[in-house]
């Protein structure tokens, strides 16, 4: 038996129901990302304009996509990850409104999402739980917990090819920084928009030989806990695995 | 005052409220696209084999995308909307299951998108609202209401770059096709899909010396009133115009 929340969402979130939202009350616009104290592990990346990647054309790269679970051992490159990151959230520019530019559009240029990955094997960097910060192209380390990818695969009701995915890809919202601007309908948009992002990192995994799979089957308060997030401020909403396809 | 409808969206779409689906009822699934009477107006698409693209290089599309809302007069043709239908919507296979394959992902294959095209300015076809048919990969005419430009741009809160187009397409979300298996969590998904298709539109857009602008504002009621849809079992979810850049 259905609870209703769908119908009842798509009705709520029209734009009869919107109250004067956070901008229109002249309340200052949230932070362009998550902050990060000085104490943080950064790892720098490679700039993209320093990636040789070899090149597909979209069309093809668009063909031949396809979901992806099964991976060939081989490890991602730094400059490959660093290449997915771009593609999928890479700044373009940072605008004077301000707001970032991005590789991706997002309603409103909100750019509401925040990047987690699960790393299992990328040449250079230790296996773990990593945040990317989008403005600075860079890795924020947050966990070393050997059982991570066990544990993320558990959340994700036990989709145990993310445990044999050179990296997973999770994005989570910060909601505030889309409902600033449009209330309710900011969940929406949040959907959206990370489905932009998943598709270049689709695309972008045929042009390096790998493949991706996405995932929206997960057990929200596990994942969320497991990112230390509170679930309501920021969560969760999208992720997808990629790794090297076997030739 | 926001009404809190999204928070509670989140929460009482995860896995612990999923009641039994459709499906695991042993119900059988809807079918795998919209019917249409024989009195249908159908028109034929060049298929994607027959169709010269001068091709663009994956990296430059997602580097080089950005929304565009102001067009060149010049009209698209017929091959490059079959393209772009194909970039979006297209169908790889039929698979037994039954399930469509189809050049973008959607969760469990269920593929619940429709797409509607306002169209304004493609050689050889009549300005107006028109459903594609993605698995015979025809057009089907809908109206050619002279006056459909002007009532799809007011419907989008009067985003009048609609009206100046080559196309506008709106993708409209046939609910049960996803509910059949997941319940309410489709609401969910079918966002998410709709993400993908417009990222794949954008970058497309991109090879073809066009630009697309992505439209997630509009009034749902008046818009899915002008396509005939009753906002309930079958609604519009996002839209995106295109047309060719000014060189």
């Amino acid at each position: 038996m259905s609870n209703g929340i769908g119908k009842e969402f798509m009705e709520k979130t029209k734009y009869k129901y919107m109250g004067e939202s956070d901008q229109e009350k002249g309340i200052p616009q949230p932070p362009l990302e998550l902050e990060y104290g000085d104490d943080a592990i950064l790892i720098d990346l490679p700039s993209v304009e320093n990636i040789e990647i070899k090149g597909m054309d979209l069309k093809e790269a668009i063909e031949s996509r396809k979901s992806l679970r099964k991976y060939d051992a081989t490890s991602l490159t730094i400059e490959e990850l660093s290449y997915l990151l771009w593609c999928t959230q890479g700044v373009k520019r940072v605008a004077s409104r301000p707001a970032t530019l991005r590789t991706v559009p997002s309603a409103g240029c909100r750019h509401a999402l925040e990047t987690y990955l699960l790393i299992n094997k990328v040449d250079g960097i230790k296996p773990g739980l990593y945040r990317y910060l989008a403005i600075e192209n860079k890795l924020m380390q947050l966990s070393l917990d050997p059982e991570m990818a066990e544990k993320v695969a558990y959340s994700c009701l036990e989709q145990d090819f993310i445990k044999n995915s050179a990296v997973t890809f999770i994005w989570s919202a910060v909601i505030y920084r889309m409902k600033w601007r449009y209330d309710e309908r900011s969940y929406r948009y949040l959907h959206l928009d990370a489905g932009h992002v998943c598709q270049n990192l689709y695309l972008a995994a045929e042009s390096i030989d790998s493949g991706a799979c996405a995932i929206a089957a997960f057990d929200d308060d596990e994942i969320n806990d497991l990112l230390g997030l509170d679930g309501e401020n920021q969560f969760v909403i999208y992720a997808a695995t990629l790794g090297k396809k076997i030739l």
